[in-house]
């Protein structure tokens, strides 16, 4: 079976790594400009921008089965073109709504599904009857990683903003002072079964993923629950197939979604060495159709990113972790691998993440 | 860092798929006419064959640093040649043991580490000073899968081979009935550290390996003890650098090596999920002169070989099994895959296991 990915980043190389044992041949469609060394020989690699034909592409690509993405921001008119070739997974719709936060929060509000309080429009049209300071200013579009978002805190900061004179409205947000971040990955399998990986906890730092530990620890079971209960009715509502993830903030004993990625996802990075199957290979198993694998977790892990790390961290390497280095060019604040810490101390384990943190600089 | 390995099969594809997350770069070095399917677009093939020059080979390859391989037929001159040029594990020492059953059965003996009774000669010598009927008829070189070995049970069988008119010497064992076959993966790295594998329990067909079950269940921590002992003696005396596999013989309470192999192993298959680092990338933490990764178990793993299978066989996946395809051209009685199962309960796997001997048919 081929499958094609929009992309060709690590999460394209990770999910190619995780099926090229279970026999699936993959190729990849790149932006005009984009890098694709992550990818260089899996697959072909097709050029392709909004305006090119989609039949020319589906051809190119050598008529694939399944077409998939590493990232939500695509064009979503190539989705709803390549629908008349191949399956295509996760679904348009899925796209639509994860890749504008206004709708996401339209998606979420409508299943009931708590959430930061937020309104639609311009920070300067804050007022008692929308949400108070601080505020995260939120574009709706090409949000990742922490760009795209303004933290407010004073009037002084929202008239700056005011002279930005942007036009776009956003989604601005309530500033919630969260006790954690976690995250819950989920499968969903074509004939509608769904799998629930362990919650993992994460810490981000400028709005990057610096590390996650997973089974999160100290997470209730009623939180757990919620998690799953959540991620449930999107993945259902959507008719959503493949692995989505789902970023909460925990406040108290309750839980608010921050984001959805409809795709494997970098605070998943854990299940690589931490679980029975990995995100990457459950992702394929659902879109091609092919029974989901386990996702229990196999004692606990903790995921380091590696960020602008010059030099393949080797010294930071030991028996009880793992390593995985993407081939992307380097540059400062780029992502360019991660390491899987397998330790079932958890207090030591966070002891080698920090010693981790310190070796990779 | 760049690794060159010898041979295009699946042992090779495996350790590239292992290598690449870590960082590593690949090149191949195949036979005239070998069929490179396997590791295609995972790094340059380069066609050798003895006589042809060893520093063309280097040059094309890259300029690996450290040289390997994924089978012991090889041609020696090969690694003593490229020693000028890059390190070579496991050595060339190691491979002219390993190739040849006659220095091998000489290296056990003097390891004083129990074996078959045998004679080096030809089966018509056969006499009450040598060994009994029955007996195995080895050849000294290219046996493997069962290839190049005779069980001669009657003094009519020693004639009818005597008839074959093969002048050379064989390794004439006394044909053993034992009570089970176990094998032993160890990894030794540079610096000495050496790092057990779980013993695996193995069942072979005709020679081939058909299934094993790691750890093996019903072993004595008395064998266990010997085979890690007499693995960590052969892998000191040969300064051997890389993992190694040692076949064992269980006949009541004792164990009798069968042969070593000087490279990943099919009886360590399981690993890829039922250890914490598999066999494939320990070898190249070995040879790479990374610390070695641990060598625990994650629960039970079953392992079933896909013989000749013709088409992937998904209908036998399940959600605690994984599955490799080797992408080979499809042969009958070759392997071309195999299966992981993990679950716990021995009794219930060797059911599953019998189960997917019944599904791949």
């Amino acid at each position: 079976m081929h499958i094609a990915i929009v992309g060709c980043g690590q999460l394209s190389r990770m999910m190619a790594l995780a099926g090229i044992p279970i026999g699936l041949k993959f190729s990849f469609i790149a932006d005009a400009e984009e890098d694709t060394r992550c990818v260089t020989g899996m697959g072909d690699i097709v050029r392709w921008q909004p305006g090119d034909s989609v039949v020319e592409l589906y051809q190119s690509l050598g008529q694939p089965d399944v077409l998939t993405a590493e990232k939500e921001q695509l064009d979503a008119s190539l989705l709803v073109a390549m629908q008349a070739h191949c399956e295509t997974h996760p679904n348009a719709q899925a796209f639509s709504v994860c890749q504008d936060r206004h709708q996401e929060k339209q998606l979420l509000d409508r299943l009931e599904i708590p959430t930061s309080p937020y309104f639609y429009g311009q920070p300067k049209d804050l007022n008692e009857t929308t949400v108070s300071l601080p505020v995260v200013v939120k574009s709706c579009r090409d949000g990742y990683d922490g760009k795209n978002q303004w933290v407010l805190k004073t009037q002084e900061d929202v008239d700056a903003f005011a002279q930005l004179d942007k036009k776009e409205n956003f989604i601005v947000e309530k500033w919630i002072p969260f006790d954690k971040e976690i995250s819950q990955v989920s499968v969903r399998a074509k004939n509608g079964e769904i799998k629930h990986y362990p919650i993992a906890e994460n810490r981000h730092q400028q709005g990057i993923l610096k590390e996650s530990i997973a089974p999160a620890p100290e997470v209730s079971e009623q939180l757990t629950s919620s998690a799953q209960t959540y991620i449930s009715r999107i993945l259902e509502d959507l008719d959503y197939v493949g692995v989505m993830a789902v970023e909460y903030f925990v406040v108290g004993d309750k839980l608010l979604v921050n984001e959805l990625a409809p795709r494997v996802h970098n605070s998943g990075h854990w299940t690589q060495s931490g679980s029975k199957t990995c995100q990457f290979e459950n992702h394929l198993r659902a879109i091609a159709g092919l029974p989901l694998g386990a996702t229990d977790s196999v004692g606990i892990t903790g995921m380091v990113n590696l960020i602008g790390t010059e030099e393949i961290p080797y010294n930071a390497l030991a028996d009880n972790s793992k390593l995985h280095w993407y081939g992307k060019t380097v540059r400062p604040g780029r992502k360019l691998g991660h390491i899987n810490i397998a330790n079932d101390d958890v207090e030591n384990l966070r002891e080698q993440i920090k010693a981790t943190q310190v070796l990779i600089g």
